[in-house]
């Protein structure tokens, strides 16, 4: 036996007791009578003492050789602690040590153990298995973990089956890219790594399962991003014999058992809005709600005048800074130039200070008046001491633009607070989006997603119109999840196919299984997919979810710790069929 | 809503209410003024009833147009059945139906829907997505699910945290065949699919995180034998400061509780015996021991004759196989036909009947008398009504013959009964196995395996005799899960490699940041895994494990449903930076 009790164990009420511990020398201090050492496992930390009076000579000269990060087993008594440290649970006893093993030596570590180390994050990155010591990151592993643990048994007890479905499946080249696995035992063939279950769990529900659930790794060969990863994790979620208020209702109510058990927050009912309405009213379809400063659309208030920039403008829209009609000149320039770097993209930007005595001082009083600006207020729903920022251009870019700054000014503002959450279903998704490069829509969300059936008819004439039976579950401003109701039935997903620009025989090739699936009394079915990794770290209050996962890749997609991928061997190339083409 | 209740869900107590299904047409019988309609979903079968009294003329024109599997929805009232059918929960009842509509078609299903369906199993896994509705499939998806949850629930409340490990690694040429997946980001280069989370656990273990497990995919890149998968799940569990028997202590506990928690089943404590003695005992080092026929060992008593084919064989060796005295001569043949065969291998096979009497008859009469088979009787524990059955040469070789056997007659007397349990510990296995073919030793676990501390002096004198702390858990006759305690000292572990045939620069390119890891404080630590697929199967009463997997792979690793691997595209390869080699 190694211990007869872990590192944040012991309190006052196990005085005197003989305890066996073992862990990480986190630090010791040396007065020379006296040798307190800090000793860390995954729960915590106990003080051991080692005195000249009470302990053995041999065990005080070992005491003295541990260095950081040596592992070591103490045997010793429980004892009150004279000055006691309230700031952790063990502070009020120490264990006075009279046997010491040193269970295994250790190099000076690369950087400090602390919750605040002096390793950067390549370094931290090298060496995952020091990082993972410090609290933040292994508590983000635990944190992990206790959110997984409560979906499983939310969704089994709502008679979820969780099943596992293939990793090595086929390759569509439609959507993002596949990695993909070539088989030996297949020369010349190739499995490809799942971009997520979609087809499997639409099949299980023409298999009759009814609500399947999964918690599964997803591969996507992007250019990665920062805060991407090749590989994520989803909850993956279908069901069979549902409309989209069921499966609305079912997320939701996970949603809030995890806010409720994370974090004790309650929230009753999450606010919906349209795709159309977050668009209008936030510039965006993941609008974080947990602050105000919403759109306002000032054409019929600002194309009267002479400013030709408004009139020319598909739209003008502006939102209220609150409390910022103070800032200077040289801070509203600088927002300025903020909206006009390449990344935002807009040509200018006018404001106008809801100065505190009623009266508004604009940068285009040269065309508008006081009657004008106080509507444009009115609009922005700006107060006196705000500042109204106004942008114009084509509505979806300038929408896009006017977003990204609402973004950019919460984050300074601190109106973005991590404690706070603000869940929001949008839905009403369009079902198709135009994709300038290929000339042709594609499916926003996926080619199984089931249009409105009151919006079928626009198919033909305007099919950017056509609205989807599909959700996102949007929180603080992240898209955490969604989903969509699927088309259940061989002729519309035919239809669908047909709009998306497949022939016949691409459909069958790519979705014969499925398509042939649908000729057997496939069910009404739908479903949703959260995005694990944020959606952990969104609710341990994190942006990045790098420290929720154990082993992160880089942003060129390498495992820097195990240096991977890496070149294969010949005999293990040829084994596969497979010759590198040399570089043109 | 598509549905008031499930189709397994309502009872008499039910008698007058209006509700609604939905689901599957099972089957329907047309007695002209009356239809009844097997109505199926996941939860059971409900029967709706049509009558020319009680029902709408337009909704008997429709019940009778209702094919197999089509799927429908109804509306109608809970009467009581007028003849009961007391096999199924809903037996009872039926419903009335007033309103029908249906949701979708179905052609007619290339096999039944039944428990014994008249589909092969080519068939049905071309059409898993209809395979599944049968009852057979479907539970046993549900029972994987259960005993998941099970163990995630078990494990949990014991501290261990569950962390998912990366799928796209490094591959390293130990062991079995990876499977590769071209990294399209790093021309040239290749991830490696996991075999087993097994250096990610360890350097969590490094990492501080004390106890984990994880539900887990992994991937072998094999010949494929009937019965296995390049795809299976393993519940990997690794703890730190731990020795054998606190492994064995956890694991034998959630064994229990998962033999309690499906079946009732109480089982104080697991058996355990060396791998020594199991080879000696069972000539098996994964021997079912629901049923006796223990290998009694002859030498001394055979080998004191004239009869040479005993008096050259290094081992001798029988089992008595319970009232099979009376076995006629042609019964004995077939059975020494059966161990002659290739599969088996032995040259013949000596046999001695325990006659009712008394006395014993053999083959070989002309060698042995009464007195010496009487030797061999007690020595096999034969009893009178009993038939010894002896074989003889290369003790290993000899061993794994008669093991074969002995499993044989206990599938043909019906001794492997499916509700009985027997679960057993197989400790002290061999650190090293010698390898014919490469004339070197390979790890027979692991190279992580930790030798005994009193056999290390062995490594280099007789390193085939060195025991490791490495142990399996055996249920009925399978491997269900096996571990070691790790070497967590770098120098150890060089040792290791360097008897394993590693040179230090292979060593250190492959298991380089392990080595690496194992500088910093590495703490004692080991850890177990079960293989999963075959656990649940077990558990599940079956041999086979492919009822358990909702999309398994055939013997060729194709998933003949989606037809994958499959070809890829030139632009594909081209992205990717390959070329498929032309045949030779």
């Amino acid at each position: 036996m190694y211990r007869s009790h872990h590192c944040g164990e012991l309190r006052i009420t196990d005085t005197n007791k003989e305890v066996i511990l073992a862990g990480w020398v986190q630090k010791s201090r040396d007065k020379g009578f006296m040798i307190w050492v800090d000793l860390r496992d995954r729960y915590g930390i106990t003080q051991l003492i080692f005195d000249e009076v009470r302990t053995d000579d041999t065990i005080m000269q070992q005491a003295r050789s541990l260095g950081r990060e040596f592992v070591i087993q103490i045997k010793g008594t429980v004892i009150e602690r004279e000055s006691k440290n309230t700031n952790i649970p063990t502070g009020e006893i120490e264990v006075l040590v009279n046997e010491l093993t040193v269970l295994n030596q250790s190099q000076v570590p690369p950087f400090t153990m602390e919750d605040e180390t002096d390793g950067g994050e390549d370094l931290r990155m090298k060496y995952r298995y020091l990082d993972i010591r410090r609290n933040p990151v292994k508590n983000s592993l635990l944190f992990r973990h206790k959110v997984t643990q409560e979906v499983r048994n939310y969704l089994s007890n709502l008679d979820f089956c969780e099943v596992e479905t293939p990793y090595l499946i086929k390759s569509t080249p439609e959507g993002a890219r596949d990695f993909v696995v070539p088989s030996r035992m297949n020369p010349g063939q190739f499995y490809a790594l799942p971009q997520s279950p979609q087809t499997f769990k639409q099949l299980l529900m023409v298999g009759g399962l009814d609500k399947y659930f999964q918690i599964v790794k997803c591969f996507r060969d992007e250019d990665l991003r920062a805060d991407r990863q090749p590989e994520f994790t989803q909850i993956d979620c279908e069901m069979s014999f549902i409309e989209q208020e069921d499966i609305l209702h079912i997320f939701e109510g996970l949603t809030r058992h995890l806010l409720k058990t994370t974090h004790g927050v309650d929230i009753a009912q999450f606010p919906r809005m349209t795709y159309d309405e977050a668009m209008r009213r936030y510039g965006n379809d993941k609008p974080d709600i947990r602050f105000g400063m919403e759109f306002g659309e000032l054409n019929v208030v600002a194309q009267h005048k002479e400013f030709t920039v408004f009139n020319n403008a598909e739209l003008v829209v502006g939102i209220a800074v609150p409390d910022a009609a103070s800032y200077t000149r040289k801070q509203i320039d600088a927002l300025i130039d903020w909206v006009k770097r390449p990344q935002v993209g807009a040509l200018g930007m006018v404001y106008c200070k809801c100065e505190l005595d009623g009266t508004f001082k604009s940068s285009v009083d040269k065309f508008y008046d006081q009657a004008d600006l106080a509507k444009w207020a009115e609009i922005t729903d700006a107060k006196a001491g705000d500042l109204i920022l106004v942008l114009s251009g084509p509505a979806n870019k300038t929408r896009a633009q006017l977003s990204a700054l609402r973004m950019e000014l919460a984050n300074r503002l601190g109106l973005r607070k991590p404690g706070e959450f603000a869940p929001l279903w949008v839905t009403d998704f369009p079902l198709l989006e135009w994709d300038e490069e290929t000339g042709r829509h594609h499916a926003m969300h996926h080619p199984f997603t089931s249009p409105k059936k009151e919006d079928m008819h626009l198919l033909d004439t305007d099919p950017g119109k056509v609205r989807a039976n599909a959700y996102d579950l949007v929180l603080n401003g992240n898209e955490i999840g969604g989903g969509s109701i699927r088309i259940h039935d061989a002729e519309t997903q035919a239809l669908m196919f047909k709009h998306l620009g497949f022939t016949r025989e691409q459909a069958q090739e790519q979705f014969g299984f499925l398509m042939s699936a649908f000729q057997y009394g496939a069910p009404p079915h739908g479903g949703l997919a959260f995005g694990l990794d944020r959606l952990v770290a969104i609710l341990g209050g994190q942006e990045t979810i790098r420290d929720f996962i154990a082993f992160p890749k880089n942003n060129a997609g390498r495992d820097v710790m195990i240096d991977a991928p890496a070149v294969l061997d010949n005999a293990q190339l040829d084994e596969l069929n497979l010759k590198i083409r040399s570089a043109l």
